[in-house]
């Protein structure tokens, strides 16, 4: 490890809730632009471990619901830096809910962000050296890669479409 | 129009607010995970106006923040559905934040979100035809179709990965 | 129109929310301070695209709560600037509940506002000249200089009364 | 005093906070929607104390705002019912704002409140009868009937204005 | 009473609640951190009315939880200065939720709180004379007393504890 | 270990947060009262992980708040299951903030909290066997024995101060 480099597992975050009234939408079951805000603020928590200063979210994707939570659940939120180029890093956030009675968990979301790490004047700043370690760390990095090379791809058909229109 | 098919612009919704304090991170910029819950509901009422039922978030993609916003600043998401498969649909939600002095707009998130329409026992139920009308929405909807090929293939991807790991 | 004037429709703002248990009160209806909240965003935005600028509320009035709103309604606020003196202005704010089995609206909420125009000293400040134009808007501004009149007299017999206490 | 009959002050309620950031507006003083808001509560405290069960919030008028509140500031909302229809009663509220350092108070905000009581059918029900006994009371009681006229008479007109319309 | 002394009635807060359903936890009864959140302030403006400026929490002993306290019952806190040392002070709050029915309160809940008086550079700032009056205001005196000196065994105990381990 | 015991890090639950301006005081330190509730939570997911069921909060002491937290830090709380008796327990939680420069962590608050294990009912329901294990486990199920004494003393201590009153 140089000096300045990261290992994936420092990055961890772990938040934890019990679901109350208050997180509920029309349904009963947690509205999901809370599970949205509480994984906003788990992968920030990763990337300023990582980055040791400010981060903003630029994008999100793969955000998914598998499966409702409800009220009286306890939901745990994991996060850890995936990957990691110049200034941007990217974020995975696993969701689980976890039933108190079996202690059992069931995977109910996960989402990748997009993060930049900025400086005190709110500028673009190097990131560190991220290394990956063990086997699920690399394919991770890897996956990671690969989603960015799609998103970069579909911003410019986007953009290339936009143009045409 | 068949009977049961609905306008693209029929299910368009907005929804404004101005930020005050509590909508701020420690940045003193808007929370983007307040911004995540705000553009859930936003594309759920869309949704609901296209199916006239019950809808759940299934995913999201493709969500970008461009721009911070700032304390005072009037924010107006809209939403509108782009395209309908059997069970499932997709809203795109445009945010912007609006210059009180000046009345001029920039362009600050959008993001699109897989909905899956829910009969009165929880199980998927059929959507409407949703009927593009304008170059605009006959645009997007195509946009939407591609998006979702390539999502399947990602999901199809990340399975095989799973299961080699 | 004259440089400066500013038409009825510009000021229009409409907000949208799906209502969830933290909006509902002990009854399990929509909090009736919720409400109030809400309509106080929604008449600000109206009054600060008409001024350009800082407003404040200075009185509400005629505010009813004519039914009540459910869990899973649709709630559809709208405002608009019904009449402007010289450095204070009424705005209308109607609130409906939008079934979403059957796209109906039925009348909720309505309230009248005062806010007055400030500058950055916080001193009151001129406000544009409000054009209304259809018969509509025309009915509206006169209304409100009735609802005007009435005010006025009102605190006049409320500062007598109490001169006499 | 009769049975059934209750005092006005036997209707009293208070409420104090502190004002924190999370109760703002863009300006950093108190959101007024925050403040209708508690002053709902409030009022219905005392109505409950009143009729001893359920109760709606029908119309709030002469909500003025008088002066700012602060961060840190100390609120103190004060309710009593003024006066006792059949079904319906007024509530007055009033707010004001403690200096901590000098303990000298400030008047920010009234209002009257209508409120309908409601048995458990969510059907009007009577109401108990109202004695007011000081001479503030009385004054009160008699302004209240005097507002309920002008409301009478504002509402029969909007309806007249509105079948010409 | 000389200047600068503060009888213990001078210090009383009262706060009122209605449970509305944010308030409650998944057993639908309040939340235990909504009531401590609630105790925190009420303490705190008995503590600011005492001292005339800045205090913060700096422990809390003795909260119980001795009934549950469910939706629509109204809530009320009241607090008092007990006892104050030369920078600090003991603050004593009682909760009781209140039948509307019939009017019969009971107790829910009570805390003691330490807080620390504190000058515009937050550093500990003496406190004014308490002047304890009554029966039961110099009964709850000596308690503080009490209480804080087991308190502070308990601290040394495990100070001890800690150097041992 | 026999059927049904649970070791005190079976118990472990890990909360995080970023403080933002929604968590401060009027002083723009985190708010006393917010801190408390998540440690209500932390402390009420541990004792679930232990009785595998439903648990109140019967009370707290010792909670102490050692420094401010500031907006930005990272606030790790950390609870775990330090005792347990027939039907109730100990909960220990320690809160930290997380400077997220250096990564340094300081202690800034502990609290103890007794909440009792309930069966569907709501009556109260005997508890798994804790098993303490390491050096510092057995050492906190002692405190947290003597805690219990004192509490029961001081107790005893109230009620008989209470008949002579």
């Amino acid at each position: 490890m140089t000096p300045g480099s990261v290992r994936c597992n420092e990055t961890f975050c772990e938040m934890t809730y019990i679901i109350m009234p208050n997180h509920l939408n029309a349904l009963d079951t947690v509205f999901g632009g809370q599970v949205m805000a509480w994984i906003d603020v788990c992968a920030g928590v990763s990337a300023q471990r990582f980055t040791k200063g400010t981060v903003v979210t630029a994008s999100m994707d793969h955000l998914t619901f598998l499966a409702p939570i409800r009220k009286g659940d306890v939901t745990v939120l994991r996060s850890q830096v995936n990957w990691a180029g110049r200034t941007s890093l990217e974020v995975g956030v696993r969701v689980e809910a976890e039933d108190i009675r079996t202690g059992e968990r069931r995977h109910t979301s996960s989402a990748y962000l997009t993060m930049v790490s900025l400086d005190d004047g709110f500028h673009p700043r190097q990131t560190p050296t991220l290394v990956p370690q063990t086997p699920d760390e690399i394919r991770r990095f890897e996956d990671a890669q690969h989603r960015r090379a799609v998103r970069l791809e579909q911003r410019e058909r986007a953009r290339l479409r936009e143009e045409r229109a």
